[in-house]
């Protein structure tokens, strides 16, 4: 499982920085996901190695423009390169009046089918192959969700033992078993995947969280998760003199709630446009790291643009090359 | 007058060019308008020196996502970014229907009034204090034009001879004349600022036209210009293969009308995103560009990416630093 953050910025682009957009590669050796989708995130994806012709679904956390302006041209620049595979977008429902008004004013059509699924739905619930998706509801200016993204399929590992104190002696039917379905030997024996088998891991499942100032409201779904991305847009000083209407997160805030949750991998995004990157500028993003590295305990990383983080079976975040 | 370019590419994105924006400056040291706004304009605004604050009105050709996807970002990032002045957006209809449905459907709104006007209308005629802008329909897949941008508020030369013959001795009264007014002296006489002074040169006219394949339909509006702006999306060769269904000019028909019409001035640009400008690229743009300049013997330039140039009032088109 490997994140791709192509854009890292709160509200507008700056000159090294996109709005809201995260890659989340998953299932094989191309598939991939999409969280939000501010402008420019079809150029972001230019630089990385995802392609829209792989990709299986776009999770939007909620209707700002700057986690959904970039979809007409994604949507309609996947068709134009010859997409034909059905593409998912979960998403508020005027996220879709949205894009049909983009694509019914711009003389476009899409040479594939988008299949709209409201992430607002009661007990939503979404899965493919690879992944198992839940959502719950955050504090923000509009509804909005956090995605929790459980992997399936996890590898099966041979109780060689008991299968060879059975007698079932290595075969085409332990690759069988191995794969997650029964066999049946030429002698007619069934032999069942449970009972052969078991899986020697817990799946890894990693939040995704949209823009919102309660993070508490994160602590049940994040009881066993391994990675929470969640939004920083501020030091809390500048929380503090902006006020509480944007509704966003300082550092220490979510610093305080991830640690409180034992959330062992911290990834913070969505910096305010004025934080920067390169050294000596001010103000640094490092006001925002050093917030929260002085509350949170666990393994913190601060997004930037095109960094990816993989997180391996070990359940440990690191940046991956 | 200057031009910058914002985007020279046809379609989709490349990594080095963006789809189609170009900022007209012209009339102030930072007066500037927009003609299209294709995905990642605001971004590729972030590179220049010029401000969605000080931008005074945006022309839209025509309704294709490559040239309007920009807007809604555009837009309610000047909002964000504090912008308060009124913006006229000139476009054709669906294009204010999809901006409304960007804006309505994200919980976004602007801080300043955004004028409409129809760029479809009959005799369709608009201008500010610094510019005349006349529309030309065009041929292409949907409804296009082509917008003729006329310099307005010429400088005044005193007609020095004959101010000195009637004894209008220098003074304030000869700055008023200059500036376009009429004077009265101490003595109670009027002078008339259109007997005492002239024009000097004719207003420089330029002509930026939307995706076209029948560059002939400028040639009555091409009559008196000083730059035509004109895509050029393929050379003849794969203009052919591709066939006529997408209505784009190859070099070759641009270049044949333009020489025949006496532009002196031509920028080709909106390149299929297939052409590349790095040396030892395949197929790179100098097949488009050696295409055009075996044909036109003006003034040739093939745009680039952030490239400026500026027609100064000499009416000599020059690449500008």
């Amino acid at each position: 499982m490997e994140f791709t953050f192509l854009g890292t910025s709160a509200g507008t682009p700056t000159k090294s920085r996109n709005v809201t957009g995260l890659a989340l590669s998953h299932g094989g050796p191309k598939r991939w996901y999409l969280i939000d989708c501010g402008e420019g995130t079809q150029h972001q994806l230019l630089r990385t190695r995802h392609s829209v012709m792989q990709l299986q679904a776009i999770f939007i956390t909620h209707i700002h423009g700057d986690h959904t302006f970039g979809l007409p041209g994604l949507l309609t620049s996947a068709s134009m390169l010859g997409r034909t595979e059905p593409l998912v977008l979960v998403a508020p429902r005027p996220v879709k009046t949205f894009v049909e008004a983009a694509i019914g004013n711009s003389d476009s059509n899409l040479n594939f089918e988008l299949r709209f699924v409201d992430s607002e739905a009661d007990n939503f619930h979404w899965e493919d192959e690879a992944l198992t998706v839940t959502a719950t509801p955050l504090s923000h200016r509009v509804s909005c969700r956090a995605f929790a993204l459980t992997e399936k399929k996890l590898e099966r590992q041979l109780l060689r033992d008991k299968l060879e104190a059975d007698g079932i002696e290595a075969g085409p039917a332990w690759g069988r078993i191995q794969q997650g379905h029964d066999a049946i030997l030429d002698d007619g024996r069934l032999v069942r995947c449970e009972d052969y088998t078991r899986i020697a891991r817990k799946p890894r499942k990693v939040i995704v969280a949209g823009d919102n100032d309660r993070p508490e409201l994160l602590r049940e779904a994040c009881s066993d998760i391994d990675v929470l991305v969640h939004e920083a847009t501020y030091t809390q000083e500048v929380s503090d003199r902006v006020g509480p209407w944007p509704q966003h997160s300082s550092a220490a805030q979510v610093a305080r709630f991830a640690d409180s949750a034992g959330v062992p991998n911290l990834v913070l995004t969505h910096f305010s446009s004025r934080y920067q990157f390169s050294p000596n500028a001010y103000p640094h993003i490092g006001e925002i790291e050093s917030e929260a590295r002085g509350i949170y305990r666990g393994n913190l990383f601060l997004a930037r643009d095109f960094a990816s983080y993989a997180l391996g079976k070990d359940l440990i975040l690191r940046i991956s090359e």
